[in-house]
């Protein structure tokens, strides 16, 4: 309830701020039998460890995944998997002088209200080194979906005015450059343009897209827990993320039925993929295509304006390590939530039908 | 788990199929001492009803609701609300040479992968009829917001090309023009524009903009369940909705930090709202702003080519009666979502403060 | 949360009370395509109508079910059963003179407290009514498990002193004797102790039992939802249900474990079944064996002392037409709760092996 | 779902197994503001600690927890408390020999026929070691319960055929003797008792009763998740226990609706307490009074018969560091879940009545 838990089969549960010892993840409903080890979940995690381009901040973690428990001799055994990363390099120091400011963008007002005070360091909870226990947890999720044949991929395709040229689609530059933009001139348009920024003291938003291969056609539930739903709600529970859209998105306002519409043809498929992979909240067979909108990084080392808690004006100049764009980083956490999202309705869908449970049982 | 439940404190199951008995809703969660009535929930009803005007349904349903328990003597007793709209309507035969072939746009082939065969009669479950339930649950969670001060209202911004000025943003012409636009000139441009639809068998998207004020700050939780993200879930499970934004929206992808971040000021309030209402998932007591695109209806009346279950080819004419366009018809459903939703968050969120728990107990 | 739905995957959500219009329940998560119609529920329903015996009140229900939706052609369709029974035979003016008082043994008191108001009428939301959705949503959990090859059965094992004698088991009785007692002799003797009662204006607690043959093995969470855990659950939620035990139950406090446990042997079965079916909280493949404790009926019709709403003491004498023994009728309800919790987990199982996804997906 | 999560608000997960690196619990959904810090924690896990008397096994843990967040200058946050305790002593070539083996009264069979196979070391999930996350959140839970006034312990009553006598309850000797007996001359008794089994290489049985004093009256929701249900799940979840009762529990079975029923007097209070303190599921305001039957340890020094994962007999002896009694150990544990579910409730019930609601928003 009070909101550390997402997924209702293969559930997960976060914990850890920014400046704790530690920040973890509990894995609960994963099945058992799947091969796993703390490499494999550590490869996703290096996506999102700071300090490895000019664009990131320059925070200096390991974050060396340990596996607590729920896998033996190499496999799940169905119990829950505690993941956990210990937090090496706080500088706390950074923050005391901001401790009773509401820096603007940021959630430290809205936490004030909700809980009476705040741990105000580097974000506390709102941090981003929250999302260490997603990627993990999604680390996990993608090696079942591994086995299920689902293959899930996200990449920046926007940053500022300077998008992708879908012409020039390249997956293998994804992990290339240290935008996540699958187009090597765009990339290097966008470093560009971003350090300007940086000398600008500003930032930048960008648009992230994510991609789900070969999901089973009959996943998600027809009415509130709709797959594009479930996959809305999971993206946009990403810190930063402003705006979820599933194929055609906001497209579809300008456009007319009978071009959205997908006609189906032989083979079960669809010619075209306006609905992006889901049909009455139920994914089709086509890829699951969604968009995330990042919003340019809130802590920005230009001088702003603000109150302190008593309603004070005053400037506020934000100090601590920070990056110019948040979206290259957060395309593994995406791609994580929509994994999680993906395997927990396909479990869900196990019970959809009652000769399906007659085989099991 | 089979996503016909929404909301954790404030728990909405609706139940019902198009061309079956009845469909309804039950609301368990509600508070106790809520004065409420059936004329108040249909004054909503009334606002999704078909048959209003030329761009929606001619079927003919008085939609009237009657309230089976949870209120006594005019009050809501703290136990499950049960409310249910008997279907009078119904034309079924007009489906039944559908009932093997696929439409374009549609959930047939998803729930027949899903379930194994469907109620093909009038979109089955995933017919519009299912948000009955949900706008009657609406408008109870709306009189209790009543109380709180909070009020939401939504409206039609943009039918194809067609976008309303917002200089001209006319409140009260919300509820006058059946295209539920607050721009009267904006709604007779989209009038004639919906008109041509029709003449060529068409059907057009929409874009629905979304306000809740006076939503009090610290509503909403900071990781997997923000306000934000529960509030796109909600959205996003409306069938026909593609995409969901807050704020700024998809705008942020072109911000800067500088324009983006708001600056707070005195009275604890933002000089902008960009954010929409929502920092880091929990409500920063500005307006809450979101946006919804909707596809075009995808029962057009125009021949399409699409399959039948044995996977052959063939084309196919809808019948039956339908609207060209889905939004008009929405707006009260949007409301009613995001009225469910900052209520359950709301309800959720007295429990954050130890001080406030003991105010109570 | 507000506590009416139970059930994780096979979820139940009942509404209603005694002396609104109607009482009901939707069931939703029931997989589709199992053939079900209104005869097969109402069977169940019948067993727990008032009115059979001279022991149970004398109110005339004919508690006839209606399906309103989740079956289509005479099959479960995957989507929300609804189903609903109207209250005919309400006679409420039996209850306006003990608006003000507080009955002993009865919510009213506490509905006071936790709601600050009540519909007194008939015991309102806490009247054994409320159990006419459990037993519909376990028929149709029973139908589904028929498939499964589970079989459940329940009666009445002890009467005020008189207990049926083991040797004398005849399960045909159940349903023949109006006591639900598989002992002809014992039924007849506790008939005679309740006449006794009926005469002294007082009523009895009882004992039931409760046996679930062929659950597969394996089934169960191994921490806090064991599948005893929610048995218990289940059945305390029972209205007058003060005590559950498994297997041996409070016997186990006087035992040891050289006695206790149970040995296993060829087949993987245990020579005893101790354990009641139960080993870690997952089911063991021997028969599921619990036991209910009934209190005494609360409503008597002797005068007794208690306070009205302003704390003032009173004597009180209760009208209407009540049971001078519970358990009976609770018989189906006690199977009812036990079939929707085994179904529950059966389906929750479904997810444990990764092999298991893999031939479904 | 997969069941290592309890609590609507107040939510627990727990993690670990007893061979495994560490076990933990995070709690979600603690109220923000409350003092509290690793000794208090630690002095309830002491309670459950190995090692202490002759009569609990010999493994040396100190059991020393952390806390990993949450926690910010000594106070909770509202965020997610995440606490381990590293397992530092075991010696897991003691079951190596069994790896293949089920002992009798063990869940190995069960885990082996819902996972596919299991981690055998020291019961794996299954060791009482998972009680653990359950005692270090109980105490979160009972920090909040003390600024709330309510009080609660638990002790053992019965061991054997040995009873403390009611006289006799001594309230300082639970803490005292290692057998947490309210009666010294009968924990002297049993003491005997237990000495004698441990040379017959056997285990006790006992039972277990827990008080929870100055609950409000009005916690508890009328239907499912009635208090005493959800107590009564709570408590079972326990391993070991086969039996859960509330009051008078299955003493109601002999009892008659005129001594059952507890009178109404001045001051809002009852004259007798027969209900337990729970009144159609929703607390009366008088104790809350409960007994659990604990089994006895299934791991005894005897040898046994059995079977392997192949279904063939054999005979086993089972070697570790086994208590001959689980139930002194298991008081805390009692009174943690206890802790959990009352508390759990009592947040659930802040929504209960809109007057209450108005006060907070």
């Amino acid at each position: 309830m009070a909101g550390s838990s997402y997924g209702n089969i293969f559930s997960v549960t976060t914990w850890g701020e920014s400046h704790g010892k530690a920040v973890g993840v509990t894995v609960d409903g994963c099945p058992a039998g799947l091969e796993i080890d703390e490499a494999y979940i550590q490869s996703f995690l290096d996506r999102r460890k700071p300090g490895q381009s000019r664009f990131t901040t320059q925070r200096s973690e390991s974050d060396t995944v340990r596996i607590l428990s729920g896998v033996f001799e190499g496999r799940t055994t169905g119990c829950p998997i505690s993941m956990m990363v210990e937090n090496t390099s706080q500088i706390s120091k950074d923050y005391s002088d901001i401790a009773d400011k509401y820096r603007p963008g940021h959630a430290d007002y809205t936490f004030d209200k909700k809980y009476g005070f705040r741990d105000y360091r580097g974000g506390g909870r709102s941090s981003g080194r929250e999302t260490i226990g997603r990627v993990a947890a999604g680390a996990v999720a993608r090696k079942v979906l591994e086995q299920l044949g689902v293959n899930i991929y996200a990449y920046v395709t926007q940053i500022g005015d300077i998008s992708i040229v879908r012409e020039n689609f390249d997956k293998a530059e994804i992990l290339k450059n240290s935008l996540c933009m699958p187009d090597k001139d765009a990339a290097e348009r966008a470093s560009l343009y971003l350090e300007e920024l940086i000398k600008e003291k500003d930032s930048s938003g960008a648009l992230v897209e994510c991609v789900a291969e070969h999901v089973p056609a009959g996943i998600g539930e027809p009415v509130f827990d709709k797959l594009d739903a479930r996959l809305a709600y999971a993206v946009m529970s990403i810190g930063a993320v402003k705006g979820v859209e599933i194929g055609d998105g906001f497209g579809v306002v300008t456009s007319r039925g009978s071009q959205n519409n997908d006609e189906f043809t032989e083979g079960f498929r669809k010619k075209t993929n306006h609905s992006g992979g889901v049909l009455g909240g139920i994914s089709d067979g086509s890829d699951i295509v969604l968009r995330a909108a990042f919003k340019p990084t809130p802590s920005i080392y230009r001088k702003q304006r603000t109150i302190n808690d008593k309603g004070e004006e005053l400037d506020i100049e934000i100090k601590g390590r920070h990056d110019p764009i948040i979206a290259p980083r957060a395309v593994v956490v995406v791609e994580s939530m929509v994994a999680v999202t993906i395997l927990d309705m396909i479990l869900e869908g196990t019970h959809s039908r009652l000769d399906n449970i007659l085989k099991l049982v």
